[in-house]
């Protein structure tokens, strides 16, 4: 497994979660080709994929690390002031789950005294992971097994934008984004934590985003700063704890767009 | 191979159309992660892709069925007057494709007598295969082999809406289409041919494009059709040569949708 390439010694255990996660988690996705799988509950699948995808990681981390904290998106927080702290998100990119596109994925970070250390972002329907440890970062998939290295954009006009949707943001941050989508030379939707993998595997620039929770970034930032990327808050600060994200594949880029950015930073 | 089931003794020649292509094109994947791979010859990797795979499945229908037309996004036409023409498209959505995101496909049609009578949707990433004659429809892929069927969803209010991007759409065109979005349950844009298949698969309710070429459908009708689903121009004609293409799961959903998209039809 790429991650064991890792010298953190937790890092193993990320592809455990990993394994756990998705077999809690597929048995759901695409269950409209089943029609034995139907649900009389009231839950949709994907709120019962994402708890139980949390339930079988939180078991783990429960027996193995009894002394480490869990941020989840579905379960709440548990023993926060633990030097490390995994912080998850079953499934990030529901509306594409629920569509039956392959475009979401696990999030299993590790935020060790406050900083994230290692992340992965696990897609089991094709059968991906991409993970890394703020020094390096791997992908894991059919086409084998790959350093992740990022790409090198200096300018804005060369540049393949990502954000999740336009409608994620507000009244001040939306003429910005659209200033620099007007200016980009490509820009895509609908990609959630995808693009932030795109990103460090050099498909693409840079994803901007806003309203973020801790769960939905601190999983990625140890892959994009492996690959040699950066990922900051629209103020160039810790994107620890979400909210306003930019992450970049090139720091020239990221410069410019935090200057830019600037304008409706909080 | 599930197009095997099919009547039509042509089915089976679509699955060694797709192994030519999906051959001659995933070296061009993702190349950006292979260093040894870049080209200095100003064509960029979805172009080679593209060209090389239209190539592969021309020389495949020359060399088995000489007599064929075919109707390729590449290489244009030749004997066009044939009862059975193939029409190609190697790379239906090559923005996905530059930008690494696996919601690509290579659409292999076949129009006899000016019908669409056969078709497959080849995702060679991802390892899946949809593929229909009109009667029936299958998957192929990460969850095995399974007979695709589209979902029942009577109003607009329940259904999951699909377009590619609503730049797509010209000046009457477009607020038809927004107040068909602003009613739906949901709607994802940047799915290309990905979305027809997850109508076909009970995954979502309604694609709405506009735009298209002959050989970014063709392929597409015999999967919809064959699992239960209608697509039609949008004034309810056949979408043989595209143009204004509208593709519902059910009937009745689709005949709403025609009531509408009538404001705008040519």
């Amino acid at each position: 497994m790429p991650l064991a390439a890792s010298a953190n010694p937790l890092a193993p255990f990320l592809d455990r979660l990993a394994d756990a996660s998705s077999a809690a988690i597929m048995p759901h996705f695409r269950q409209g080709f089943s029609v034995d799988n139907k649900l009389d509950s009231g839950f949709d699948p994907v709120t019962i994929a994402d708890k139980n995808g949390e339930t079988a990681m939180r078991a783990l981390i429960n027996e193995h690390h009894p002394d480490h904290g869990i941020l989840g998106e579905e379960h709440g927080s548990e023993n926060l002031d633990s030097d490390h702290v995994w912080v998850l998100d079953p499934i990030d990119g529901t509306r594409a789950f629920i569509t039956g596109l392959p475009t979401w994925g696990s999030l299993i970070g590790l935020r060790s005294n406050g900083k994230p250390s290692l992340g992965m972002m696990v897609q089991p329907y094709i059968g991906e992971r991409y993970s890394g440890d703020c020094e390096r970062a791997w992908y894991h998939g059919p086409l084998g097994q790959k350093e992740l290295r990022s790409r090198a954009c200096a300018s804005l006009g060369s540049a393949t934008l990502f954000t999740t949707t336009p409608a994620l943001f507000n009244a001040s941050e939306r003429p910005v984004f659209d200033q620099l989508e007007a200016k980009a030379q490509l820009t895509r939707y609908g990609t959630d934590c995808y693009a932030y993998c795109m990103v460090a595997a050099g498909h693409g620039d840079a994803v901007i985003e806003s309203g973020l929770q801790a769960y939905d970034i601190v999983a990625l930032v140890p892959i994009i700063e492996g690959a040699g990327g950066v990922v900051t808050t629209w103020t160039g600060g810790s994107p620890a704890d979400g909210g306003q994200i930019v992450a970049s594949g090139d720091k020239r880029l990221h410069d410019f767009l935090l200057t830019e950015l600037a304008k409706a930073a909080v």
